[in-house]
């Protein structure tokens, strides 16, 4: 199926619906139950009116899209754990025993799983996508990660998987990644784009202690001022020190976007890629929720810069989309509350008097 | 169906299995991710594993109670809402219009429906399970709530329905609430039992100004005085400034715990009840999980002096069990992660050489 490619998806998002917006707000105060009680459901709820141009919206269908990709960097001796992982964890997720892959099962949440760019060699399979944007990035402490057109074939490629899933039916459409390295490139992802340090923005990701960490720091500091990145084109940033999984992930976002679906933000790295989306088009945020706080340190700043909420703080630092899975179920409970709560006048439960100056509303922002 | 009642019951729950947590946590070591790297899901499914007795626990089934009761200090003006909503609730809930109901349906969580003493007249309804302790309690800051049988019969009834779902197959039991006024009386039981000063452990409930919540904190105080409550003996707590809801989740739990279930225990007022059952019995914590921080202000104090750390925390007040549903979704995903994912060995993939010192682990305590 022929996807519109970059540039037209750019142009064609749309900040959500301010009207809808607006219809639920005033419907979530008539809801059988005090106003601001369901906290952060009512906020979300208000998001997703917005998203689906309905006060009462009633999301069907959840899809993850994981995106295995690896890092040149790790020549460099940032990660606990060989690069063949990535490969390996591939044939997990299709073989069902990873942890994305039993959550999604148990939670009802389809899988689509991408090789974006493996190093090693994976068989062919019928449920594996194939990018096929290289065998794994360059190392960023030397030069740039990929070129532009692999940066723009990843993205297209991601948007493409978002707008097929929104095709056949999934109005929740999550990300997740693979990839040995790729917290070291986030590392670098998230320190250009919200102008921060890497001391700041960079943590232990799979290593074990401090010397580890600040080794990897290091080589952080050593990509950016060998590739000096463009903080003002996303693009930009995303070849020089990025990679091939955060492209793609880049791409579902924006796909996800422009087809009016709901997208869930995993952890560091999927944020490394909303921060990359959100450059290229800030009206993304309209339609993304972050699924939780990660460990992974650097986290926190990206979601701070994107004034996005994590919904849930498990202490989990994994990727694959394990977060996004959980999230899903909250951000299905707030649709149903606001969708097919009754009413004060249809239950015939007595509502309180208003109280002028003190009414409280909807406790949060939108988002 | 003849239940065991609260002697026996007290006498026959025992601490989790031992065994099984140390070999859930052996496996939990061996399973296809970075140790530690799932966070609290971790820690869960440890617990789980405890309870259930097996280092790959299944949980099937969810039910959550939702005990309902009325309140004779509403009297004294505390709260926002006409006592008649406490009926016109259950009425909402049997009808399927209320926050719980839809999120349980959408959830596939079961519901039992308990008119453990409201004031208003019900109608017999085939679904809604009756104690009928009394037309809503007495006036605490007058006296005592209710008489030491009252309780004794709530209890044993909540210990009756937590046996009765745990029989029909539910392996997953949550507590929820609905009764004008039960802040109120959550705030003077938290208060007894956690040695705090109403000052401390009052909250806003459905009030909506400073005026009234200084108001309820003086008649907690004044309740207090009037019925001096023995905090060493949780029935008589449940008895003088308790109420008949929360003597039903009191007994739900300690059901829940004697049958080796997971008890999912939702915001403040469950909170309460699992204070009142935890100093009849402190085993029953291994069992508890607590759903969520509420935002009602007592619920911290409560949950630290339990030493139980709340999974979600979004900004709830509403009760009805709905931070209970909402968590049991991350339950069933911690016990699926520690059951079902493939084991390093399994999967093929490599794991990364040990580094004795450093070594990481479950990074939570079993709870």
């Amino acid at each position: 199926m022929e996807h519109p490619k970059l540039e037209k998806v750019l142009a064609g998002i749309t900040p959500a619906d301010a009207d809808a917006i607006h219809r639920a707000t005033e419907r979530q105060g008539q809801l059988t139950k005090p106003p601001g009680s369901l906290g952060r459901l009512e906020s979300l709820s208000v998001q997703l009116a917005g998203i689906f141009g309905t006060e009462r919206p009633s999301p069907k269908g959840k899809t993850v899209i994981v995106a295995a990709g690896d890092h040149g960097v790790v020549a460099q001796g940032i990660t606990g754990y060989p690069q063949e992982v990535t490969a390996q964890m591939v044939l997990n997720f299709l073989g069902g025993g990873a942890a994305v892959s039993v959550m999604a099962r148990k939670a009802d949440v389809e899988l689509v799983i991408v090789d974006a760019g493996v190093a090693s060699d994976l068989p062919d399979h019928p449920a594996l996508k194939v990018v096929g944007a290289g065998k794994g990035t360059a190392d960023i402490s030397v030069g740039p990660a990929m070129t532009r057109e692999q940066a723009e074939l990843c993205v297209n490629a991601g948007i493409g998987f978002a707008l097929d899933a929104a095709e056949v039916g999934s109005d929740i459409i999550g990300t997740g990644d693979m990839g040995i390295g790729n917290t070291t490139t986030s590392s670098a992802i998230v320190a250009v784009l919200t102008e921060r340090s890497p001391l700041e923005t960079t943590g232990r990701g799979t290593g074990r202690n401090a010397k580890e960490m600040e080794h990897k720091t290091e080589v952080v500091e050593h990509a950016l001022m060998v590739n000096q990145p463009n903080r003002s084109d996303g693009l930009d940033v995303l070849s020089k020190v990025g990679g091939f999984e955060i492209g793609v992930l880049a791409g579902v976002i924006l796909g996800g976007a422009y087809a009016k679906r709901v997208v869930v933000v995993d952890g560091f790295i999927s944020g490394a890629a909303a921060l990359i989306a959100g450059s290229l088009c800030p009206h993304v945020y309209d339609y993304v929720i972050a699924s939780h706080r990660s460990a992974e340190k650097g986290h926190k700043l990206a979601l701070a810069h994107m004034k996005l909420k994590p919904v849930l703080d498990l202490g989990m630092r994994l990727g694959e989309g394990t977060g996004g899975v959980l999230a899903m179920g909250i951000v299905e409970a707030a649709a149903t509350c606001l969708s097919d709560m009754a009413t004060f006048a249809e239950a015939g439960v007595s509502d309180r008097e208003p109280e002028g100056a003190e009414s409280e509303g909807v406790v949060e922002g939108a988002r």
